[in-house]
């Protein structure tokens, strides 16, 4: 069914208060496993910490990911830029080997987004129709979101709607969402997703599968707005172009419910990642873009000749792996691994920050269509072509 | 603006596995406040711990809720049917005083909420286009609603989308949601409200806020579909009628931000709630119920002479107090009273329960009006006006 096509623009992202290198990062990682695991087994001499630092330093190295795929990651918490257990808010290691239980990690998540949502709309003066906040890791009533509309006095204006706990494909439901709202007559609807994924990381978790998971997520926080096209047209919104929304999609794959899982755990949130998850999605990727091309009127094979693709770095090799197997171009991927690159997994955030590369680079020239495809439990596979406007 | 008008309809509540009366089930909650003061003070005597006893006892008879307003209450969780501490499954009250942490919560909200998905579609053959799952009281992926889409292989018919941690209120943003959809070519859009309150109870914490908190909700699990008012004239539905949506809105009250909380906290969730809440009801209700009414061109005076009100119980004097405010006769709250009568808080699964009477009700005539109206963290106010068909 052929649908009013909405725009999504007027991106801005916001960086957390640390940016640092992977190989850096990959350091703390490794001595924070190290400091979890002397707390957990309380050796005796300065030996067996010394051997415990040691293999924890080449499991790290060993299995996490690496700097040739992620070169830099953000995050808010202070504790990544010390080894000062003693002086950690959540992650004092000397005392708590998986990191405090989930209770601070909430209240620092609230005090974050509170200022993230203050920053997003310092320089606004109207309110939006509808706020959609997206997250998957941090859930705090009132929100981010709720604190900024009683603030502000925009109670009358603006209603808000969680889209919480979907996992890193959530930008699609929210665009679903977005759209369904506007066909309703609200005329902006915004949707800002904050994600602190590292705040939920258990240095006590030492198999590889964690350690892949802890070296590949980060923080981010992305903002857009969805309208209606004749409205994103009137030249009032800082990019004058944006995205229309030619079709969006999204499945559940058979018999892959415990390929990946995340819930609120003891200490903060946990994730399971089984190592089949790239073939999962590689199996029904054909006919999911098929459906997804018919939707818009366009066939697979021309989307994967022509179009740009974002797609989700789920994983530090899923990028390279879709694109094998579509037969797309470095040129294809070049957005989505430039984000992977400088930014890491930022869950829910992450699509739209490859989204507003794609807008702001002049290479990327009006017209070009984008398949946009993402994943989470389920296993969920979200997909959407979106053109990029002129 | 007018909307075409979409109709819920299809009602179908689960009971949660245990019934109790109210009466007993303070008596539980007395001696498991008792068994958590015990363990966190290790009293030598068998005098001090008789001592606490009596003094929680007669702490949660003075400040929880009493029977004259619920009469009973469900539960999904065992450990509510004895008092074997060591054989609890949370509350294991004498070596956890506020029981176990969030994990094992979670998992148990998992597994029943998964049963509680194959029960509602058990006679279901037809996928839904869309399944939204609503929930402030567990947050687990792949869900209920992706399992059950998973296992009976609806991936490619049915798009879920988790409306979750939004609060009481959620019903609201949830049918707002679905109209979008339908907006947008979806043709049935299910509803599906899961809420475990009672998981989240922490008998270590004994000021008055938590007894009324900790008295009031229960757990409720219920489904109903929004269709296009010509799909659900079909006649296919297991209820003809049905309740047609002719406005909905949605405010945050300015500055009332800390009136109510609801976060992820150390030993499940943690609520606040003050006791100026129906105060700052009071305070907005009026220029609210206006523009609700005014949105579905009704004056607000017309309403509260004609219409029924279906109010979510936040507390257990909201109705008596809304209803004086707005002079409303018994008659208008029947429905809204029964259901805090026979089921307690069932968090954002109340209100449904009250539509599902008042359109079982053969007294509530075709054609009469019902406010809804409920309240959550924000502070928010919701309200609908909803019209029973023929």
């Amino acid at each position: 069914m052929t649908q009013p096509s909405i725009v999504l623009h007027d991106f801005q992202s916001q960086r957390p208060k640390h940016h640092a290198g992977q190989g850096s990062i990959l350091e703390w990682i490794a001595a924070a496993h190290a400091q979890a695991e002397i707390t957990l087994r309380q050796p005796d001499t300065a030996e067996e910490r010394e051997g415990i630092t040691r293999k924890l330093h080449k499991l790290v190295l060993r299995f996490g990911c690496s700097t040739d795929r992620i070169s830099t990651r953000n995050a808010a918490l202070d504790d990544f830029t010390h080894t000062d257990w003693d002086r950690m808010r959540i992650f004092q290691l000397n005392r708590f080997p998986a990191g405090k239980p989930c209770g601070e990690r909430s209240r620092f998540y609230g005090e974050v987004v509170g200022d993230a949502f203050d920053r997003f709309y310092a320089g606004e003066a109207d309110p939006p129709d509808v706020l959609i906040h997206v997250t998957c890791t941090g859930y705090v009533s009132p929100s981010g979101a709720q604190r900024l509309v009683a603030k502000r006095d925009w109670g009358r204006f603006t209603e808000v709607v969680h889209a919480y706990h979907m996992g890193c494909y959530a930008s699609m439901p929210a665009i679903r969402l977005a759209a369904g709202l506007l066909a309703r007559g609200k005329a902006r609807v915004d949707i800002v997703h904050t994600e602190l994924c590292t705040l939920h990381m258990d240095p006590s978790q030492h198999l590889p599968e964690q350690l892949v998971v802890q070296t590949l997520f980060a923080d981010g926080m992305i903002r857009y707005r969805a309208s209606g096209p004749e409205r994103a047209a009137n030249g009032l919104e800082r990019e004058a172009g944006g995205l229309e929304l030619l079709a969006a999609r999204e499945e559940i794959m058979p018999d892959t419910e415990d390929a990946m899982t995340w819930m609120v755990s003891d200490f903060g949130m946990q994730m399971t990642l089984s190592r089949k998850v790239p073939d999962h999605i590689r199996a029904c990727l054909g006919p999911f873009l098929d459906r997804l091309g018919e939707a818009a009127g366009l066939g697979a094979e021309r989307l994967a000749e022509r179009a740009l693709f974002a797609i989700h770095p789920g994983g530090p090799r899923i990028i390279d792996e879709l694109a094998g197997h579509l037969g797309l171009g470095p040129e294809q991927v070049r957005a989505s691994n430039a984000i992977l690159r400088d930014y890491g997994n930022m869950s829910s955030a992450t699509l739209p920050h490859v989204w507003k590369a794609m807008l702001e680079d002049p290479e990327v020239e009006p017209g070009r269509l984008i398949v946009s495809l993402a994943f989470g439990p389920g296993l969920t596979i979200a997909g959407a072509i979106l053109r990029k406007r002129g």
